[in-house]
């Protein structure tokens, strides 16, 4: 189990089969340093153009099409004392109507605290004050080159993961992605030293890190789409639009995943999500929208 | 402060402005037993027709068009030892094509054991065994009269209320709804003994229920419509097809709230919920889809 | 046969089980007075609330819960010499970003020429000049009571009709509609002199109008939404949001149709609807959206 | 002005930055070959994998970002005396509950007799015997490398065309695409003999052809997604999910188009719109919907 450590010179803006700029083997450590969601990096220059430049592709040996990809989240760290956010909610996620009153928006400044592990907006916010949230890192875009010899937008998402700015992906989190490519090709970057539910606001507070993931080969493992782990809990991601649609094919993966590796049949997965299914929403905002179908590994008793 | 004890002898399939079964002074509290979604009462006899069959309506005194009635959610008590739910995911919560493979859906039976606070499916489930939940009580289906001289399905919810079959309204909840006619006309019922999010089978663990509200009207409150709170949090709801539809009415409603009782103008507003909303699913099965945006009290800091 | 001449005094908002208007039998003709959306009448007095006032409802002797209320639209003539719409595209109708450029909607008004057959805008409409439209008289709102008691607002439609502004429900069409009170309980009103796909802008060009109907009950037939005939071509209705589900009952309806009353099994009105079907969309403006699915007479070959 | 016969020898699944197979002056016209939508040629020979390979990219000299690329459908003609359909509707085209009623989807072979311009299904089809419809042949999907050095699936479309399936695209059309690399890179395929709104089966009358296309740069042009244009109108598309995004970006490029080239602003687009617009939709079967937002040239009465 070798640990990698790699600072990237060039950065891509599509997930595709890219030349990898390191191959690594199964179960190996990737540290990685990523820029922020306009291409600022850890010391403030812009090193690469918007949206979401990504790090990597990372080679993983012996992955191949109709494998799956497990990606461990170690550890996620804010390395910049300053982040940004927008100023005002999007258009998406208000009535119509009210889209209307909406102001244009602006970039916002927050400050970095990992001493006390906290985010303040450097200006006053109105009745708020000062305002400062707890630090809760989260990796905006990863993925791996997607089916097809497609190249997809790091704005957008997919089965093979991508923009989903989902702040369930933290770290303790293994994420599981569908091997399109041989050796994989996974790319990461746009972290988020915090954000709410929906990404509302069109951001999170972006940020660079350096993130540190294990990636693992899991062989024969066909999935759908990208599905996620943690010490409670399992969930599936469904990226698209509609809303419900996304919703759709998270939970149609996750009545997958307990007939595969649970044995479930369709009416015992019935009754177990009927009672005890979450759905979180990642993001309102992109191009595709993203919901987790999400179960406490409590309520499967098995 | 008055308590009313109420066994109702009709029921309605409808929230419009129907006859008052009582009149009850602003703060009083109603103790009332409910039918399950069915219209089967606490012996297990079937009184009233489906969908939904709601207790009341209660005329609140003093309650004027303008107005906001609130409902707090004493207690929820299921009252049968048997409830009821559909054996399989609803079409509407999967991928169109997976929709094909769902077998048709037959009901089936829970026992409710107050005693250890579980409902237990009777027959077996496949690899889940016999397989037990906690109860955690929630109503279904519950509103006011809505406006424009409307009368509205139980099958359906609006700015009214309904069937929103969303978990979070608990015992320890206050609702809010828009007063639409006098004396507001206050119905509830569906009480499900247990639900997990989106209401994904269609229907929770349906039963009979004795449920205490006290109800009370807060003049010249205008609201667009429902809200809650609890100890932790403030939260509205969207009750709209598409999804996005009813999470852009919440989120539009907590801008609202956040304005008019918090101060809070557009850029704070956003500010806030750019980092600290939550969103719950109610339901991905009726007519209209409902979804919650909520908010942590202590993410408010004023 | 009789013709009934009809000039209301009161007017509804929903449709409902509202008391009969008039008693006319199976095959009378009724000739009704209609005020504009916001009541206005035939004088330019405005006699009702909006929206939508309804004429109505008429009792037709024999109409019982199951069969279908046929409605040919004999004649449609606006009776005033002028009309309003609205002035600026509806932010549903746009991207959600170029909706915060729209400005705020005013009324406009147009003068209705019956002798020439146009419609023109009286204030001058920027590089248009002075802009004007053949007269295209259609019928935005009509229907019957609802199923299961309700009265619904005349702002929304659904499987019993109501406010679908669509410009396929013009003279010479028979609307077929699903009875579900004894007498079905017809209403009508909402005339529109022209409007395009969509009702994009929120209005068509409003105004009061004359219209004549055929009212005629078809025994033992059970359909699940509006339908609609003219000499060339049948078509079925969907009212609901989002767009697609509107489009999805349409379509579910006219297989319905070809199985039943044209002998089609699914292999082939597949085969049919894949290469003939053509869709209108009606509006795109009210709570729910409307969508036609229609074929040519011609193509049914039968 | 050169014509240019191309037969391709092979063929791309994206849309993107590949190797030009041609390069052609602005102006230069080109008599192309295409194979069906999965993959079989003139011959019937197998010669490319689905979905919808495409014959191409041509570069056309002069082109640049920031222009648009003019595509003239001079001539489509089938060039193979059979074709193919599915045999059922799309689950995404009906109820989520009657998507449940349908039988597993076939292949249907149709005869194509150029003499007669007909197409004939060659199994009985139950009830409508055998079924025959006239030609209309359409391009299913062409489109131009899109922006951000993405290589996007022919089974999709968005803003550099794509798979959208509409029957508007048909000879005599003219229809423009937003240029986002050097040379434009050209590709098309995928022709259908017939095929009705919606492409509801999830196909037309699948065969290959003989395209014959002029490709014009008009510089400095810059749009936001396909435009088209014939001898009557002028039209915009949207390529998105759900479908009312698609009419949403159809009707914002035709604001645009009227704005930018007839001098109308807002009030005098929308009131344009509001009495003429129509919409034909182009599929609801696509990842991406396909909506037109269509103005005829003699409303514009300028």
């Amino acid at each position: 189990m070798t640990i990698h450590c790699f600072e990237p010179m060039r950065f891509h803006s599509t997930l595709g089969p890219h030349e990898p700029v390191l191959h690594v083997a199964d179960g190996d450590t990737v540290v990685a340093l990523t820029v922020d969601a306009h291409g600022y990096n850890w010391r403030g220059e812009q090193v690469a153009a918007r949206p979401n430049p990504q790090t990597g592709p990372f080679y993983v040996e012996g992955a191949e099409p109709g494998d799956a990809l497990a990606v461990r989240f170690d550890r996620l760290t804010p390395i910049r004392d300053w982040g940004f956010t927008s100023s005002i909610l999007a258009p998406d996620v208000v009535e119509p109507r009210f889209a209307c009153e909406l102001p244009a928006r602006e970039w916002i400044r927050w400050r970095i605290d990992k001493a006390s592990g906290t985010a303040t907006q450097e200006t006053h916010a109105g009745a708020l004050g000062t305002f400062t949230v707890p630090l809760e890192p989260m990796v905006g875009c990863f993925g791996v080159a997607p089916a097809g010899g497609q190249a997809i937008s790091t704005a957008t998402s997919g089965p093979h993961g991508g923009n989903m700015d989902y702040r369930g992906f933290r770290a303790g989190v293994t994420a599981y992605l569908p091997v399109s490519v041989p050796g994989a090709l996974f790319f990461l970057g746009d972290g988020h030293a915090a954000q709410g539910d929906g990404e509302v606001v069109g951001t999170g507070i972006e940020t660079a890190f350096e993130m540190e993931v294990t990636l693992r080969v899991v062989k024969g493992k066909q999935i759908n789409g990208p599905r996620g782990e943690d010490a409670v809990s399992i969930f599936t991601i469904g990226n698209a639009r509609p809303l419900e649609l996304a919703l759709q094919y998270a939970t149609t993966e996750m009545v997958r995943w307990l007939r595969d590796d649970c044995g479930l049949d369709l009416h015992a997965a019935s009754l177990l999500l009927g009672q005890c299914v979450r759905y979180d929403i990642g993001n309102v905002y992109d191009p595709a929208y993203t919901v987790a179908c999400r179960l406490q590994k409590q309520c499967l008793q098995l």
